[in-house]
């Protein structure tokens, strides 16, 4: 039996590995950063065998709360995850699992890998109308990609959708996929009419060192990008400091930020109430879009979620209430479960690839309720 | 250079094929039934010559108004069908086009064939929750399938979806193929919610003889048999005599009945509001339908359609005034455009499969509308 | 519960189909000829029944002797055909078998629909180097279709390769799928030498009627096509007469005919020695092929076969034994098992067509051996 | 315009990148020694723009007669990749270009990423009769993966068969995929007599983390892992010691090791006749296999190759000549080109991923020639 994570996006420490009914790990924390939640490992040699794995620090994780009612994935084909027997007692994970393969990866989240990204922005690269440029470089020397589907123009609206600022929600990634492969259909009539609409700037992956580390919500430079908008410099946070130039360059009138949320079992969005300058159109945007998610998606709902801020307390270093305060648009979190929606379980996947994907692909029928609206003149 | 239709959904009527100037061929009546206007064939040895082709009888075929505005499908490849310059007048449709491959099949619109159906079928027959039967033999002695998502149950309503009446008008082959494959998508949050909300019962192929002979509106027996529900017997029309017995024996609280309209550049669906026993429930559950279908696919309206019969007035004959009726459920049929829809025009493709598809698809969120009003006590 | 075989090359009759213990079938006849044998028909309404099919006419059939250790082959998603418990005595041929899904097909071997044909030669018309030809029509007014490989030159050897002669020996297709794929593979070494020093001459499927109609051995007119090549007509057999006045036309210099054998559980050549003016150069020619065959594929033997024709007394309407007469060339018949291959056995697929495929692809290397030999001055 | 090598196997350093005409690029060298030529970057940001690429220290690389001849490749969309503009003077390798899309990837041969041998290990190591298992670990942390096919028995012979020893020569995981797609596929006849007669150990990266840090051909610790095999130690090249030691322990009958050549414009296998213990079986059975492999892949030839060492003389930390030295057995070293096979060019794509897959699968023939004489007793 052997445990290794020397690959990317893999995260854990092996602590003992000759027992199956004793398997000790422990989850690295984030590299520059005291943050750490996020796993993803191999197991080889165990066909057949019951194996028992003790995550020993869970209870020392950053969101110790997301440990109840969670459950891991586990994955034969790297293609197919499903969830495995989990439970959480006096600070340790323990998965049980009788692997059927002689190789089994474990995770948080199906992971999203660099390569994988590589590929699905080739393929978006290709389609008419799409353009790929690089907003810059990471701190690790990677390229930050940006997708642009339709011209920049004075008088349609701006749609920014970015994701993975937190490197460990890789559902985010996942969701990208559903949401860009159906705004590229050529014969879906919503993405047909929303790409006549709107110019829409995509960045698939804020995060790419944090996503190959297998941090959980840290940059290289142990940087919570998701704090960083009001002070992002290009030495700590160079992701968010190209971005929001870009944003400011270019234009925007809406921006979505896809995350996962570790405690909630629920997908809901964050609005940026709290910012001082809100002004009604923008509560009543929010309102009309969650209220179009929901009808468009089952899967989605407003009655849980973050508690507000108090009026003008909302913190502005966060990305949507930076932007919502700074340009006076549109600008939201989405939240997805690690776990599972309540309301709509998948006892057998969780919240899965393909339900992000679903979900991502929903989201365009709540954009098509506010596009008309979301140009400032 | 040699026309060939001795195929699968294959009809026409080769008069001289010598000169590529000009090519000059007849649509076929329905074999017992003075209705043409379907042509589906193959050309070849005709790579690189500037061919014209004169279907001569256009004007005289069952709605000669549908050719203002047409133009024919044609495939290299049997899989991309694209439109090709076409012009009607005089009574001639002619077609002009420059094969680049030594193959082309033109059609009055993308084909559907009997081998595609049976494959269609085992694929969705495979799915967990779905079950394949046999409602009975037509007159040609081929299989009626039918599929039931769902169990029967007493306390759920009952969805019957049906396609391909008139053989002639395949969008609606296609429209299957993505309303079923949504409804059957595991991951997708309104297919799971309205699986477990409701039985759907689907005929994707009402008329497989007439589909097979390459008919416009017929049956082998020559019956419409959108003009057979109220007097339909095993003799002339079992395909109508069968599907309505098993509505009956099965229950029945919604109907869509899937068209292809020669005339109209719309996608819109006909009313059952001439009916004697119309209630104020199926009146406003069809105006709801229409508008969650309206918001859910851009390439749907309401504003054009067939003008409304009068009050009590309604033919009985037909499906969905048949089954509104007798049943007091909300039914309707579902108009697709063989030419392309006006305000969301596609130049390459016109209306399509895969915008066919798409639409199938969308109808998923009109009955996630209504699915809770559905159910008659 | 219900039998049908009213699709493409379907046939059974059903004499019985209530009682799941004794479902009573025959095998209808070639409909102008005494022929019988193939049979290919759905079972619905069956799944978990414990099926006894008894195909009450096996004895009566045209080779009662390939019953004997026959397996018949079934499918549920007409992909993956697989053996089933089959025994035959006292004139029967008894399959027993519980169906896991809603419908079963049937067949003596995996069909091999004319929608497939013509999927597959348009892939392959749609590879650089291929031109596509229609010879001319049959008696049903289906296109006779060809391929040509390479350009016709007059320094390079012309080889032809037709399949399906005898329309219910299915494997010839599969066989043709693997030989035209690996012919037309740009980064295969065998058959980019190959196209580089030959041409090409394929005629898929020489019976398109009779494989449509579900025969055995006939055409539409009831003409066994290998026993019409001296004496074919436009009248009894216009598929065979095109194709050798194509073979004048365009020159000759190999021919390879791919058929099935109902008895033999060997894949083997049938060598046209038998023809008056056999030369040795023939001989030769055809025992190098057969060796390199043997090398290639394991599947592929020599020992066993038909016993060979007295000198100078071979039947000449056969197609090998007619073109190697008139032409000089080396000519061969290639015979598949229906049942499996005694040395290389299948226990779940018998002779399938996957290895059909296989054995296609590795006559090209058969060829390469040969093919600097070919050209007759 | 960019360009960044900051991914899986990347290398490259960027000297100037401002103007399109004049791109100054560096090839960096291996970690811990000398050795360069390979490189792989991305270019963003110049479509449609004439670029000139100048890697200007190609004069100081490990194999500078490489680069006569020699084309670099590109690609798009990561599949697909064809040749491009090259030419070599004074020390500087040019490549000219107008990329027809927003990104361009370039590299010394098609990459082969950690990401797609995982997915491909765990493809095969779903296949029946597959093993997988890890030898252990590299130096970089990364597991050392091996796969079984067959039960090692005492009566069956044992055949290694590996390849990347050296990272820059990617085409031999390409044929690897190639060579075990074939050797697993449950049809081909070649491939179920070679599982049923011997014992398959494969690894398929030999050096996943010279792979990964985009080394020509070095590990993590600079070691060239073939001129290790008679001194290999744990510190310095484990993967060498970790594979012979599982060579003793299982048996070996029979090695290939799968490599690239800079220089040579063909693929050629060398001998290990060089060996001091060298037996005329040993001789015998690799002039059979070459035989073999030339019959069944005109892409391979024997007329040109390495000069033979002096009898006696070879280098005994070579792979092949350690083992065949140690065991006895036949091994040797199978190289492919980088430039293009001389006598059967591809002028698009050079020798490319696509061929590299089809000499893999031509030496499945060639090991079934010489399988029943490899037991040694």
């Amino acid at each position: 039996m052997k445990i290794s994570a020397e690959f990317d996006g893999g995260n854990i420490e092996c602590l003992a590995c000759d027992d199956p009914a004793d398997i000790r790990l422990a989850i690295r924390p984030d590299g520059q950063a005291d943050f750490r939640q996020w796993f993803h490992f191999r197991l080889t040699g165990a066909r057949g065998r019951d194996c028992t794995l003790h995550l020993t620090n869970a209870g020392a994780t950053s969101y110790p709360g997301g440990w109840d009612g969670y459950r891991a994935v586990a994955s034969y084909d790297r293609r197919d995850w499903f969830r495995v027997d989990t439970s959480y007692a006096d600070g340790v994970l323990t998965i049980r699992h009788v692997p059927q393969a002689d190789q089994v990866y474990f995770a948080y989240f199906a992971p999203y890998s660099r390569e994988r990204h590589a590929d699905f922005v080739a393929e978006c690269a290709a389609r008419p109308g799409a353009t790929l440029e690089v907003l810059g470089t990471t701190l690790d020397g990677q390229d930050l990609d940006y997708l642009r589907i339709g011209e920049t123009t004075t008088d349609k609206p701006d749609l920014w959708v970015i994701a993975r600022q937190h490197p460990g929600e890789t559902m985010a990634s996942w969701w990208m996929e559903g949401f860009l492969r159906r705004l590229l259909d050529p014969a879906d009539p919503v993405a047909r009419t929303l790409r006549a609409k709107a110019t829409f700037h995509v960045v698939p992956n804020m995060n790419p060192d944090g996503s190959r580390r297998g941090h959980l919500r840290t940059n290289a430079a142990g940087a919570d990008l998701n704090r960083e908008w009001g002070v992002a410099t290009m030495e700590r946070s160079p992701e968010v400091f190209l971005v929001r130039q870009a944003m400011r360059d270019r234009g925007i009138d809406f921006c979505l930020d896809v995350h996962g949320d570790e405690v909630l079992a629920y997908n809901f969005l964050v609005t940026a109430f709290g910012i001082p300058s809100l002004t009604e159109r923008q509560r009543q945007l929010h309102l009309d879009y969650a209220e179009a998610l929901v009808r468009a998606s089952p899967d989605f709902q407003t009655a849980k979620g973050y508690p507000p801020s108090a009026p003008g307390k909302a913190n502005l270093a966060l990305c949507s209430n930076y932007l919502a305060e700074t340009f006076g648009c549109l600008a939201m979190t989405l939240e997805q479960p690690f776990k599972d929606t309540i309301e709509t379980p998948d006892e057998r996947a969780g919240w899965s690839p393909e339900r992000a994907d679903r979900l991502g692909r929903a989201n365009l029928d709540a954009m098509l309720a506010v596009v008309d609206r979301l140009k400032q003149r």
